[in-house]
């Protein structure tokens, strides 16, 4: 394989992982927070403007870790700085 | 193998781990909240609206996660950059 | 091994594997979500019918995780683009 | 080796890593929900025509993932499209 | 080593690890609906004809899963169709 | 090495590792089943005749599964039809 | 190596693993059924006859998962056909 | 594979893998605290201001670990020193 | 390496593993059963003969498994058929 | 690949591991720490004031070994002693 | 290498790995008993002479596996009938 | 590679790893002691000044096993006895 | 790598590994009894001098099977019959 | 590489993760003692004396499994025989 190859490769293998595996401790802490508001709300009718407000704002927060690994895929695939330089290499050769 | 095959190849494995991995998470968070639902539903019968609508605000939250992988996958599959570039370079070959 | 059978070869391995483990934590999570659907209705008989009804969309819900993967499999196996993209080139040549 | 032995070896492994790992999930969730059905039925008899019947429907949906990768096995030994173009390829040699 | 050899090896292989792990998950789950099913007499010895009709089905469906892994080593040992492809390759060349 | 040998060692290994981990599963589920069966007799030693009967039903049903395991391990090594295939061919060779 | 050494080695492996990894899953259940059948006597002192027959029963039954891996062992060392046959060749030839 | 292409891939692996597995860490964190404090707030309404206050401060905290991890990734795919100098030798030759 | 080396390396390895291993389990399982008849005989001290013996019976039982598998190791170490079958081998040449 | 190089993808790998396995543990300790925080000010609300004076003391000494880590990523990019004698012996060759 | 040096090699691996691991199964074990003998003590104070005799007991029969372990690294450093057979050979030649 | 690089890299390798995994156990260990001082505190706000001085002192001996780790790191990138040799050798040559 | 340097090398490993892992077991177990006997205190201070001496007798019994790792390190490091011997062949050749 | 130098790498490895891993255990095992010692402090204040000292007698005897891990690894950068016996033989030669 040559270089330009390469680099593809490992962009595309590490945009599948990042994200496929990335995306799992989000998704768990997630369904725990929903859980842990539903069960606050059972428990706490009254209280539940706060609850959710509160779970809103966590929720974002935890959202935000996940997007996180997103953008490091999304980078890898569409505006990778490597491939970039190597199919300029390729180019001007 | 020339360059060609090598990138169809790593498409197709992380396709599949990608959605094979990725959801796993997703699925074990939202059995979690439809559980909790279930159980605060019993117990606060009178909350079940606002249980209910918090809960498909959680699962979607939950589920966006899950389509982040979906989506890396039919990327990988029918709109992969690095595999159009490679066929370009094939056919101007 | 010629290009076009490493990409069977992948292809076949990552049907398998998307569906074999991809599976696994939709129905692990459908086990909780009716273990616990069973348990409110034996604490809430009268909250049955809230409770069926929260349970079947939330089972949809986690099966679209395990029919992403199906699909995936799938597609690996009969709408593979890489597969049919390697044929033409054999035949063409 | 060659190609077709290549092909079928790779259909074995799969077959029998996908049915094999593919029904622990199933397995462990049908013998979470059947146990959760029997302490519902202990703890409230009188319920138990409503929870029979969601523990069916349960167990239903959670067998189906056991048969996606059933199914997966048996297409992969009995109808695997790669395999069917091999021997052709060598028939047609 | 040729052709036949490898896909005898195979065969092997998976048969028994098809069976040797597959027959895992069943095994626990079904320890679980048996343990679960005594404590549930014991606390409720009138419903116990419930609770066996119960146990009883789920068993046959958990056992159902286990009978999967064992169906596909035996066909892998004893109606393999890519073992008797092999063969006949051996014997008609 | 020769190919009667690879058969051989293979079915040594799968033979010993079938039953080996195979097992586990089984006695780590009838060590359960037995544990909770103690527990409910302590618990309610009228209806003892009731869990011993239905015990001695559920371990007859997990042994199964272990059954299944050392059957596969005794096929391997004294009825192994890939084993008398080579063994044929060596003699008629 | 030679063909000889490769099955004798082996069968140490073997010998050796399935029982040194066998024999761990009845020892764990055999520690718990003791351990419940311990407090059940301590819990209700008037049934011990009744316990510690069923549990004597359970032991028997786990034990003898245990005792498949040591007999497979056994057979492994001082019984093994293909270690029987291999020294055969040798002799023979 | 020449010295920059080197370079180039694996600073593409560790600017995935550093945020792919380390948000995982802060993720289920986040999510543990988010949930205390719902239970908390459900728990003392009174005290929700107090509680909301101090979940903030220690979810920056805990973002803090998740931003240190991005924060590797990006200087590893945009400031990366080896990659510079790497590039410089090339241009300089 | 010779053969005879091949084989004293390996049973080296096999008794070392499988005493260092084997003996895992046994040890945890009587941790657990000791430490529930202390529980137990705190519980209820008029029970402690009844207790102590059938510990003792159990421990006894379980210390089986860990003999079986030092027998193993022993075997392995002096009285190891292949090794012996070995070193005649190199006797007689 | 010259020395160089290697230098310099190891000082790579590195970083990120060490940031990325090594916040893993303080994310996590500082999520406990935190929701016991807000556990116990609902629990005892006049108690705030010491909680959280210790709560931050605490997050101090976690965030600390974060900070190590994150120290050893830094050094190992932007002030890597091996990388400088590397580049020195590079330059007046 | 020569054979005795692999011999060697091995036998201080072994002796390693067979104490280093073979004692954790004997300490854990040791831990929980002590413990659980200490709660004991705490609960029921005048059953102490009955806890700790049982407790010696327990303790030599659990650290009877450590020694097993300890014995056969021992063996395997100074008595090791493998190495003293390679000594003799290499004395001999 | 040349000497003076493999010791280098080797301790870049372990640099990072030492600080890197070895501070996780302190972490979480001080995670933990927190917590709990935190749950003392509600539970008993007149014995704060005994707890949290217990706490620093448990904290500070943690904290010495995490400034082992650190201490290494430091010795292996800025006092490493190998690499000064190594360098003086190659120095001296 | 000549002999005398393998037996060295392995040496190193085995007494770093045997005493870094083996201490695991021993330092949880005795945290473990610790942890105990301080809840133990607590719970019934007029049992403590009975307390600390059984728990000064149980962390010496655990104590030892962390010494039996560090005595097999010292071996290898300082008492090695291996190495002695290798050293004798190097110096009387 | 030449032998000095393969010394010189293991030793380094060798001190990295004896001290690295080993001071997991013992760090998680104070915790443990720590926070439990709180606990008790919290739940009998009276008792504060006792648990303090018996307390800190217990962490001396966790501590001192880190610090056998720590000499190992200062042995082994430091006061290695096998690395002085080296050194010797290449400045002899």
């Amino acid at each position: 394989m040559d270089n330009t190859t390469w680099i593809a490769i490992i962009s595309i293998i590490l945009a599948g992982i990042t994200t496929g595996f990335g995306t799992m401790g989000p998704a768990l802490a997630e369904g725990k927070a929903v859980a842990t508001a539903l069960t606050s709300i059972a428990q706490q009718p009254d209280a539940s403007p706060t609850i959710t407000r509160t779970l809103f704002v966590g929720l974002a927060m935890i959202e935000s870790t996940a997007i996180y690994c997103f953008v490091v895929s999304m980078i890898l695939i569409f505006a990778n700085p490597f491939w970039n330089y190597a199919i300029e290499q390729v180019a001007g050769k």
